[in-house]
């Protein structure tokens, strides 16, 4: 983040999230008016959503992180990549960033800038599905920063693609777009009263992710053997 | 651009023009005679069209920048990385190009060379949408040129790869690729009175983006602080 | 390897092989629930499997070489880039870690977690395709280590994507993978009793594509020739 | 091709093209038979398709150049980067594997080891087709080379994913797979009455992309000026 101060940054994580969320809820948008087949819908709500992140992380990385997620933000900060004083803004950044972006895509729709989704989404089994996926998400992340950032885009592009379809949560894992689904009334939305379940699955997620790389990816330093001694 | 003179730059922006609305024509006509389901054929549209672009940039980018777009072309004039003076033979270059496109793919596919396209495309939600997608086309390569040069022909692929489904316009973000549309009868067609429309919101879409990418990307300069004079 | 303990390595795998096998038999299970088109079903199957095996072999590859699969780790034994006192090893946690994502997909979607699959795969044609298949696989991955060791993760990606469909067996091309998805009874499962054919045919192609790529692989000696003596 | 002998470079161009001929034929059998929608079944023919192509050209690239194509060994010949003397061997190598093949394709789906397809594809458009099809492989091949030689499995791939798309024959583009796709009767398959015409017409492309190539690709030499002398 050399370089860039706060309000390039913050603006950076709002447009990216803003950029995200439109995708997500216009896509479900289109794809849902254009076929009555449900599979064939969420492909096409996958496929874009893959690819956009491939694309904002790319060009917006290199101002601010390209996290767009809270719970992303709060992993680097725990771990010291994020200054602790720099996350809440970018909590506040991403959560506007996202319901700008919901606003956009009802907006280019043709739809009411907001309107509270009635698709419920609870329970046990998509609680696990959200952990998951969230776990999954900064796993990759994490051992991308280790091993290989400049394929960070890509991975977490193609991570999302399969995470759509291997979790019965269609794989949100991110609170800020997880509220700014809220505020949608299409194929993407969630019920208001079910972000909280959702929000502490995907936290709970992120830091079982955060605590198992801290072990795995340390590599093993060998003790000195005592035939290694004269 | 180095190396190439003008005649071979236009002949790569007539050539790359033409072989994408080929493509963007030829599979929407082959997708539509094939299947009766409206977004399993925006599918077969999209993935073509993302497709032939990583291509067409990576193969003619060194010759002429590649940009197969007059409101590219006009930015990067703007932005002094393309002579004034050649920018309106780019243009020149694109819309013929686009125009020997939409031939090539109705004679490939047995129809009459042209055709005045009745899709009506207008209104303020449409406008919206290319004025978006647009805006993305174009801080996406202004973010690559200034991050990741050689990222840019897949970060141009995947961005419409997303916009032609998180816009409710299908995202043409182009303005040569949308008047040969007008000449095509078909699934991707637009009708020639929809035209304007979608060519202003395109230019005023480029336009912001190169006015907020010049600030957000430009790194913040630190001032000397009083604490480190002597 | 170097630096990553055996305790580290068979996490990685037993990791790795459960978040394939739950991206195998969860996007089974969801594709199966959306649609009753087969074709969109196994491609929606297939694209969550293609990303993720990119991007499980980036992350996990650098710590215990991201085999997932009995298969790819005694052709490593074979060729001697595995110590052979860790193949059983890996093998274990492989098939730990297979029937571990079957639970774990179980359980996101709310089904019991094991059950044994009734999807009879059977007879000489399903075990050609399991030779071919898995002579493919390992033959893109003996190549890959020859020539271009960092396209890994993306060939084997790749090429699982396009042996799904090109085979009539859908490519399980992995033992343990094979194993796990004989404990659901879901679209991606096999019946126990067809795991036999599978698993032997499965070793068979491995063991034909370490033989040819030898050969194949070697580059040519030039003996020399009388004229260029002295 | 350094360090490769004929036997090898030939066992590869062998290789490769049956498994890409498989992938064609075997792919689309899969699709018929799991779907009624035809888009859809050229779909899960289009994307194996793709996919393998960028696998099968990284891996034997190195061993053979990794043709797979009677028409480009000819280019590849025309423009001297391949032995005159090898080019008929190379397109007795890829018909033979293009004829295996299609073999192994049907024994992988319990078919008669070959069986004349019915299906014509005959006519201007048709041919038309198959003539920018092959100019655009060519073109595409011919400037990776000059450009970006290592993004050729990739520039390939994606080209033909396109060309199935955008062209009205789903883009041959290869005397050797057309024949072995005369073999089989099935989706994928072409009479043999109607190969003559495909074949010529992909060997017209591809001179065509030869010549334009060598024109287009060739940087312009700036002549001394009459100011620029003493």
């Amino acid at each position: 983040m050399a370089g860039f101060d706060l309000p390039r940054r913050l603006a950076a994580e709002a447009l990216g999230t803003s950029l995200l969320v439109a995708t997500v809820v216009g896509s479900g948008i289109m794809a849902r008016s254009l076929t009555p087949d449900r599979a064939l819908a969420l492909l096409c709500n996958t496929l874009p959503t893959g690819a956009i992140l491939v694309v904002l992380i790319t060009i917006l990385g290199p101002v601010s992180g390209a996290h767009f997620n809270p719970a992303v933000s709060m992993a680097m900060a725990l771990s010291r990549r994020l200054p602790a004083s720099d996350c809440a803004w970018y909590a506040l950044a991403q959560f506007s960033g996202g319901v700008a972006g919901t606003v956009g895509a009802h907006l280019m729709f043709g739809l009411a800038p907001l309107a509270l989704s009635t698709h419920d989404r609870t329970g046990p089994a998509l609680w696990l599905s959200e952990g998951i996926a969230t776990f999954g998400l900064l796993a990759v992340i994490l051992a991308g920063l280790r091993f290989e950032r400049s394929a960070i885009p890509w991975l977490v592009g193609l991570y999302i693609t399969a995470a759509y379809w291997f979790t019965a949560s269609t794989s949100f894992a991110n609170p800020a777009v997880a509220a700014a689904r809220s505020l949608t009334d299409s194929f993407s939305g969630i019920s208001p009263a079910s972000l909280p379940g959702f929000i502490a699955a995907e936290l709970a997620g992120a830091g079982i992710a955060l605590a198992l790389t801290t072990w795995l990816l340390q590599p093993h330093v060998q003790p000195l053997t005592v035939e290694a001694r004269p």
